[in-house]
């Protein structure tokens, strides 16, 4: 039987949780505030049933079972093969914390970060093990958004980057590797150089925040949704990539030479955004919306089960 | 009992050509190689026929039977509320085919260009009724992937965009309205921006080119395939897109400052792209995964349909 400590039982530690249990390990669950750790599982469990009635899972209470809350560090981490560690975006705080998972773990487990910006170099350095750290960095919730961004910092082991990647697909994530430390890693870097051009053609006046989105979920965003961007390409041209990039190669490149700049996310843009989108939604339905949103979530996460999906 | 003209019988024409038919409009397919019309029609009825079988139609015959061939432009043309032009990315061609469009259609008829290249002020600036001329650029098939792009010339009438999104609107798709002639219109400048931040992904050596389709296709294909990028930023942040431009703005910024170097398509690069695709996906297979594309279209089509999704 497989163990799995995450430490920090705030929103992201609780998904984790839910993935790992899941997956049929047993989960040890820690934060260093009691109330939050005890609240942490009991929304795990509520979520869990959220998913059975949505028929994305067979038996929540089964699940639910595996998951442990620990009133100590140390009785969380051990025995565990895999550590995921959910603290504040805090380089300071994550040091202290990753030299004391260093030094509690068992001698093979596996260290990962969830952290979205700060690179595993900055908070492992200093430790005896650091070649068994990482940043396992998720999207929120991962058990319904399977993608994964390991990032090794350049002391990480190539041997533990393999593991943490076996691992996390096996609890059915899709793990995806960052093979050097860049800001943004790979997921942030691709929306944030679409969202600038958006940025720009609201700036410009080309195109309304409603006609952009539309263009996304009724265009662009259909195939993406169960193929990438470049086996898109690969499937547009006859003769694969190549073919597409010797055709339209030259129009991507005349357009993309009027993309670089980058309109600050504020002042007059910003109100433009604001007052778009608070014509379509208002704002006190926010929450309502991220409701069906992760409604959605769950149903195209069913119909991607139920279609059995293959990689080319 | 609407009719329209679709001029030109290759693929984009056909796919007009199941839209509005499928919606119930009389349908008068023209094209200069008669050999190609009727082939034309038979690739229709046919793949009416295959979307009846995959449940997202009722009655393939009695659409098709809408679908009728005509010898000469002018029968085409003849009672025609609405013309979608499909001739080849020419504009001395389309130039001449928009003089006989405007000389022969009714005076009420818009007219508009499927090109995904030439602005409508290209082909449009000598007739006499230029302000009922635009482009209407669809993405491929337009029967699953509804967007549809309006661009009209600086002095095609508001009227006439309008109506023409009105008319699309009617038929099924999802019209967005580009307000500027701008290359690309916004389709392609949103995919153009993200694929160069996977190309240089890939040129950099931080990720491969499994990896960056697997990070949109299991992590932000997923939302933006109901929501779009700004409805998903608008939500992720608790008091909306103003609030997340705040929070994450710097970030963006930091990250954009290093996206605006544009590779080359070509070279050391396309030789990795061609190396690693070919890798997963045989050459001998392009075909049948193109294939393979079309069902995940439908199936998701059919899902989206059942969902009920709603504008926010």
């Amino acid at each position: 039987m497989s163990t799995v400590a995450i430490v920090g039982a705030g929103l992201i530690g609780q998904g984790w949780a839910i993935v790992f249990a899941r997956a049929g390990w047993q989960v040890r669950l820690y934060d260093v505030d009691a109330g939050r750790l005890q609240a942490g599982r009991d929304l795990v469990v509520q979520q869990l049933h959220a998913l059975q009635a949505h028929g994305l899972l067979d038996d929540a209470a089964a699940i639910s079972a595996r998951v442990h809350t620990t009133a100590t560090l140390e009785a969380a981490l051990s025995g565990a093969s895999y550590v995921q560690e959910n603290s504040p975006e805090d380089v300071a705080l994550k040091r202290d914390l990753f030299s004391k998972l260093d030094a509690l773990s068992g001698p093979d487990a596996v260290l990962a970060s969830s952290t979205s910006s700060i690179p595993a170099s900055r908070f492992t350095e200093h430790l005896a093990h650091r070649e068994r750290c990482l940043v396992a960095h998720p999207v929120n919730p991962p058990y319904l958004v399977p993608v994964v961004e390991i990032s090794g910092a350049p002391w990480t082991s190539p041997q533990v980057v393999a593991r943490a990647r076996d691992i996390l697909a096996s609890v059915g994530q899709r793990p995806v590797e960052v093979r050097k430390e860049v800001e943004g890693f790979i997921l942030n870097r691709l929306q944030g150089a679409l969202l600038q051009e958006a940025m720009r053609l609201v700036q410009d006046g080309v195109a309304s925040v409603e006609d952009i989105d539309t263009t996304v979920k009724d265009g662009l965003g259909l195939r993406w949704s169960f193929m990438g961007p470049l086996e898109t390409i690969d499937l547009n041209a006859p003769g694969g990539i190549a073919d597409y990039c010797a055709r339209y190669g030259p129009m991507y490149a005349s357009i993309g030479a009027t993309q670089s700049a980058c309109p600050p996310w504020a002042g007059e843009l910003l109100e433009t955004l604001s007052r778009e989108r608070r014509a379509l939604l208002d704002e006190k339905d926010l929450a309502a919306r991220r409701f069906w949103r992760d409604e959605q979530l769950m149903r195209l996460m069913r119909h991607k089960q139920e279609g059995g999906e293959t990689n080319g």
